[in-house]
């Protein structure tokens, strides 16, 4: 199962560094629960709830930091 | 659909990197819940939650970390 | 509003890097829910649990980490 | 018992890093809870549950970011 | 109030480093309750339950991550 | 009582570094909780509990992070 899509932690921008973000969030998620129909029906659970919402920004947010550290924020480009 | 404002991570003053941190945090909701009206419904739920609001100030500590060293932190302004 | 006191991550001492981890905890805080009235009726609910005031500190740690890394963790006090 | 497979955090790719950080969690629980029917037992609590499901992503993200900076996140391959 | 015991981050040990994180969470709750008898009041709340322990610990090992970076993680002495 | 066992956070291979990270995660709830019978008595309140176990996995990752650093990834070793 492809876990980093592109094999590769760089990216062109800091919008593209946060797709990959949510992308690698949601394959950890399959990796651990691999039944897609299972990821399907829990997805209202946490996509109507504040909380769960909130959590899953969290986790985005960690791996977000690890892809900018990895580009070297992207300065080079500011 | 836009994840990072301005799609950098440089901002002139601590700040704006704060407001791009919240921002951030908010439109990463955004891409996850793409319905603007499930996630105005679901914003009393948070908002008026003591608990829902300090896990979402903590999503925006960690955003700010990353912006902060992007920045260097804003070192040079001292 | 001002998210970041004096708008600047640099203190004269960790004790006033961790007041300014605080202050920038609660600031957040005061930019999701800009209502001064239910911030304040919110207040018992974490001030009187002890998993809220675990939480609040939790953030106030990472806010902390970054301003300690902004201040080169004040070593030249040492 | 072994809880880094390989006893190193160098791999090859993202990909192979993401595995040791997906295996490196899970070794982790089984070090906390040795009996491995129990930890059979209690797989659907998780497995079938939107946050629990977060949450074990989020431990891989932080195990992923520990491995990432390991390897200079394979900055020689992009 | 004193955030920050000596305020310095500066240990000469890994142990006295972690007293240091255990204090700087403990005051941080001083500062967001600065009520002694409703602290000592909820004490049995957490010290008894299994979670809350985990959330302390978790809060101790992110001040400890501050602390060990500021001494070098004490490299010097090993 | 003794927080880091050794007084390093120096060791050979990361598997000792996981071992020293889960012994410092559990001797933090020794210094919280330091009454053994009452630890023991809460041990099946986390042990068999998905979302404890999780989190008790979260505070190692965090523990493991430092001690990594520390030893700069034992990357001589590789």
């Amino acid at each position: 199962m492809e876990l980093v899509p592109g094999n590769t932690l760089i990216t062109a921008t800091p919008q593209e560094g946060r797709e990959l973000a949510i992308a690698m969030a949601r394959k950890t998620i399959g990796a651990i629960q691999p039944d897609a129909d299972v990821r399907k029906k829990l997805r209202p659970d946490y996509a109507n709830n504040a909380d769960s919402l909130t959590h899953a920004g969290h986790v985005v947010a960690i791996e977000f930091a690890t892809i900018a550290a990895a580009n070297d924020y992207w300065r080079d480009r500011a």
